[in-house]
């Protein structure tokens, strides 16, 4: 069914009252949600917030605690998420960098004990509405099996960079794996088989039927049990080179974990939940006037969007679907699938509170 | 036929002085080239000498020219190679950022008006040196296609990280196409079909026959008149997010050729012939101490290498390879290819010095 945005922004905001949050953080968490609704995000708008509700009530979210910087140097911040949200704690780390970005040209931020924090290309946005360019990565639940291995160890670890464009600025948003999760729980919804090559069991076998890769990965992500298998890194093969894929998702997990000191992707289904980010800008305008730049820019991506290619198919330049989305969402709602519906109403119902009415 | 790397470096040297590099230029290059050889990267050791004498000839390097830095922020700095070799102008912005993490925990560099510049992952083991984290950027001659394009745009534009470690740091370094060129090379040399979906043609079919990729990419990196095809990005096809290796790829074009105001890798194969790079650097003492950081992803590497795996098969950590290669032709000297001896007894003919002796 399809709401529109100020509606579940002003559900999100009241349930996140009700659970403890500060006025402010709440707003922050909501926003980052519809934002990636809109964007035809769906896998990390609302849908999330039922496993959100069930983290709080398991201690492992604390909605009461507030992030705060640990240290800072001209150039690089540490924050420390203090078991809150990682939205709250990235948005502060993120913030912190684009001031340093003005003054000094750059800035990193790391952030520790955090949880999850949406869509990677939120903060990403944050720095382009600053007039900046940037980057946001976090590492997640132990999901991709490396190269010729056969159990999951790394994290389907995303990474977002932006850069400024017109219409619309450049952001690339997604999971290092060949696919995040939620594409499988899309093929399973729609009844088919998985298309491409992206799960594999235990014996390194390539799995089409979606129930069963959902299983494979549900293990994998949250159970101490393990029994093999799980996302394959991009390219898939060997003779592909799936290894580059898994030397990116091994430099978020270095860039976030291992910086953090906090889990790295393979040790957060057991002890401690936690997730760690890694945040970075940088003012563009230091290496030249901004309009002629964005200007390059534009004029690369209308070349890419442009070239021959295969009679009928579409050359998307990164960005261009979620800004397309954007816009017809913007005028017709966001679009919310039914078992997602049906979390928000038991959520409505136990908090109190009024569902958001179908447009 | 084997040389021992010295002899390799004393050879190099003579050429260098001998085309006309200051002394410290030429042994900083002749480094750059030995380390490749001698990491078992022989794509961009001596072989390159050949194309990198042409270029001399053509007047696209200029040896006499010094690399210049143009201005700086505490966190920033934009070098110009003015027409040199990217080696040159790459160290002296990698050894900038240095100094600059060292003071205020990052830095970043882009170098405009260069050339080639080696292995990405050298000025990567600069920062290593120094005790820091760094990056490594460069876009390339136009050789990849981008997601249901038919024809090349996009560089196979390398990307290296760094990060320590031991017995020997996290080095990942290469195109970030499926494959770089010189693995097509290669398959030619062995007289074997292409083993993984890595080149298509006009009509995006891949081409599994050697001599035809080697040609379809030539066309694409030198040729004004192009013929269609080139490089996949990784992830292969559209199904298997091919559009994510795009992605890759297009972040890299953004942050050498688009930052730099340089040719982008699309027209570096008309008009000025420059290449652009980008590095960065960062220290990660800021965030922990070194030696915890650095045990921690040690341990993190070694659980990758012992994880379950297809039997008969290695699990390869990013520079695994390269440093058993490293203590090998140490030992044993550096091999050299047939036509790349040959290429080398042409230029000491021509400049009159001696050829290494064969180990």
């Amino acid at each position: 069914m399809r709401i529109n945005a100020e509606d579940e922004r002003n559900y999100l905001q009241t349930v996140f009252d009700k659970l403890g949050f500060r006025k402010e953080d709440g707003a922050l968490i909501a926003d980052t949600l519809v934002d990636a609704d809109l964007r035809g995000i769906s896998s990390h708008g609302i849908q999330r917030l039922y496993w959100y509700r069930s983290m709080i009530n398991d201690g492992i979210i604390v909605p009461q605690n507030h992030a705060k910087i640990l240290k800072e140097l001209p150039g690089a911040v540490l924050v420390d998420a203090n078991q809150n949200m990682g939205h709250l704690a990235a948005s502060l780390a993120m913030d912190k960098v684009i001031e340093k970005a003005k003054q000094i040209g750059v800035g990193i931020g790391v952030v520790r004990n955090s949880n999850h924090f949406g869509i990677a290309g939120y903060y990403v946005r944050k720095a382009l509405d600053a007039g900046l360019s940037g980057i946001a990565l976090t590492n997640t639940r132990p999901l991709v099996v490396p190269t010729n291995a056969t159990e999951a160890f790394l994290g389907s670890n995303a990474f977002a960079f932006g850069f400024p464009a017109s219409p619309h600025p450049f952001v690339f948003d997604g999971a290092t794996s060949v696919v995040a999760g939620g594409k499988i729980q899309l093929a399973d919804k729609k009844g088919i088989e998985l298309p491409g090559n992206w799960v594999v069991d235990k014996n390194r076998q390539v799995v089409k039927d979606p129930k069963e890769a959902e299983s494979i990965l549900a293990t994998a992500a949250f159970e101490e049990e393990q029994k093999g298998g799980g996302l394959l890194t991009l390219g898939g093969s060997e003779v592909n080179s799936n290894y580059k894929g898994m030397g990116n998702s091994i430099v978020v997990e270095i860039l976030t974990g291992i910086l953090a000191q906090g889990s790295i992707s393979a040790d957060t289904n057991t002890g401690k939940h936690d997730f760690s980010q890694f945040v970075f800008a940088f003012d563009p305008a230091f290496f030249g006037d901004v309009e002629t730049l964005k200007a390059n820019a534009t004029s690369m991506f209308n070349r890419i969007r442009h070239l021959n290619h295969v009679p009928g198919k579409t050359i998307w330049v990164p960005g261009d679907r979620e800004y397309k989305n954007l816009a017809e969402n913007q005028k017709h709602g966001v679009d919310i699938d039914a078992k997602t519906i049906e979390q928000m109403r038991e959520i409505a119902d136990d908090l109190q509170i009024e569902m958001p009415a179908e447009v």
